[in-house]
């Protein structure tokens, strides 16, 4: 998988990924004394350890990406980033390990969880409560103050904050749809069919819903560092929407699936009504009786109500279903992806793909 | 008050809220059928009545504010708006409107408040619920969609992002500040001094906390459009500062002391521990023995509790104190604007400080 590593002569991969973790630093001591806010002990506290409880909670694979893709792009066009480069790219890489967190919190919330990333979800600290929908907007709009800051003055300093509020709005958008298709399911469940499914998806776009879907975006971002425009990657940009339903179902599957201590999280998807891709799949292949099961147990928080639909998914043999679903995607996604005629784009393409490819958390 | 009136030639008062309040019916439509999102009729019809429950909820005067100063500003330098001017003023008018619905939204979630505007808060409506939150984050995302559509291009479009990002920072981290004091508080109220008080508002800056504080954000609004660099206006940045202090005061006064009927909302700064005006003020004022009656009964929800400290304020005279500090204010505020040189900017600020000198709501 040479694609997914550092530039031949660039700094090996822990390097890049110390110094962006050392950027964080940075950020967060010039956060926590901004000058144009007189934060006293008790807040600079608070958010010392709301930022590196949320923000540091992660893998930072989707900051880090930014970083590597944009070494990459470099790379395919035969130079290196500079040090100020390199420092611009983690501080977008950072722009949306922010945003995936500030959306964590709040859809913590709504979604009424109990932990994540391993961890009680932070609205659930005694302490915290429903402070964290603020903590929330503060780390919104600590993007900006970020942004601001460092990117102000760039050509694409205003594509760069078009870009995140673009993000904020089809993803507040694809919440929206998605938290009105639970009312509806939960009235009219055989209203969940793939159009449904889709549509929830397809308002992800580029970066998709919440957390998880940072993988268009991650990409957006490295282009717009490295000058291209927006408008011209139309044809990329639906290979990653296409990669984001890929990671959206392997989200739906790990759900269900996946072991709670990979994942860091107890899976709630069947309990909660959602629109998942494997409830899909079940009603597309389930007889009347079977539909009739589904219908009555689907939804509940009562732990047999859920052990009956598994069951279901493992007699509709859904895990062959997925794995099935799973080459598939892959093989479409590679023609696709070669068919491109960027080599840079097709090697940062190339590495995403294979890093999230038979993932299992 | 001829000053918070409209231009002298310009069409009368009524026509500039009836003009305003169509624009909101465009901007409703398009965000309706945003061709960047594709929202399903379910979806569309729960962004009309979210957006009609708490974009129109309130009274829009922050809203007309910017349209009634833009027109003052015109007029002292001889000249109308035209059309097109007018009608981005609305749309800013509106933007800082978005704006208040959405910090009022998770304003009352996280104060767990009940009503507000004279109506049940979004957030306890049964179908709504905790998905408020995201209505929440929906409203700020439409803002950007907005202020995209209409003021791409203008030379004032980076300025204007950046201003509705500042006024999210102060206005978060004015929360988030309010909100430790109020920990703080429960464990120590002597901690509640002037000082906090102070330091609170002060994070207000030209907007002030959420929904109350827009008077100073609206000037901004309006200099922009009027082509005024934001950083020529300390000084005017300063007066708003203290005209956001006294109006807070206000808030804080009415909280305890004014009509729920007339306000919209039953007050409970004292249920909720609130480092208050008022609270400031009492214990500034009370012996040993009325503090300890004041820490014994501050931030209890029992009636009774409350009760007690409401008669403790009535017994340390605190309506005669607002009413000389009120006094003093005005007094100190209009000696502030009548030393300003630009006769535009004196008689906004003289307009605005009309519209709340003795408000009782």
């Amino acid at each position: 998988m040479a694609a997914t590593g550092a530039g031949a002569s660039g700094p090996p991969a822990e390097t890049v990924a110390a110094a962006f973790r050392r950027v964080y630093d940075t950020l967060k001591a010039e956060l926590l004394r901004d000058p144009c806010f007189d934060f006293n002990d008790d807040a600079t506290q608070w958010l010392d350890s709301m930022l590196d409880y949320n923000v540091l909670g992660g893998k930072l694979n989707r900051g880090l990406a930014v970083v590597e893709s944009y070494k990459l792009l470099k790379a395919a066009s035969g130079t290196e980033p500079n040090e100020e480069e390199l420092f611009l790219a983690c501080i977008l890489g950072w722009g949306i390990e922010w945003l995936q967190a500030y959306f964590l919190i709040l859809d913590d919330i709504m979604g009424n969880s109990q932990t994540r990333r391993g961890k009680p979800c932070w609205y659930r600290l005694p302490k915290v409560g429903l402070i964290a929908i603020n903590d929330g907007l503060v780390l919104r709009s600590q993007i900006s103050r970020i942004f601001r800051r460092y990117i102000y003055g760039k050509s694409y300093y205003v594509d760069l904050v078009d870009l995140f509020n673009e993000v904020e709005f089809q993803t507040t958008s694809g919440q929206l749809l998605d938290q009105i298709a639970t009312n509806e399911g939960r009235k009219d469940l055989s209203k969940y069919n793939i159009q449904v499914y889709c549509g929830i998806q397809d308002s992800l776009l580029f970066i998709l819903f919440a957390a998880k879907h940072f993988l268009p975006y991650k990409v957006a971002c490295a282009l717009l560092l490295f000058g291209e425009s927006l408008d011209n990657y139309g044809q990329v940009k639906r290979i990653l929407v296409e990669m984001g339903v890929y990671f959206q179902s392997q989200d739906d599957y790990l759900d269900c699936f996946g072991e709670q201590e990979v994942i860091g999280k107890i899976g709630s998807d069947i309990e909660d009504f959602k629109c998942s891709w494997l409830f899909v799949q079940a009603l597309e292949r389930a007889d009347e009786k079977q539909k009739g099961v589904l219908f009555e147990n689907y939804g509940k928080s009562d732990p047999a109500c859920v052990a009956i639909v598994k069951d279901l998914y493992n007699e509709l043999d859904l895990q062959w279903v997925f794995s099935e679903y799973e080459r598939e995607s892959y093989e479409n996604l590679i023609s696709a992806i070669e068919a491109q005629p960027n080599e840079a784009v097709r090697s940062v393409l190339k590495s995403f793909l294979h890093k999230i490819y038979k993932r299992r958390k």
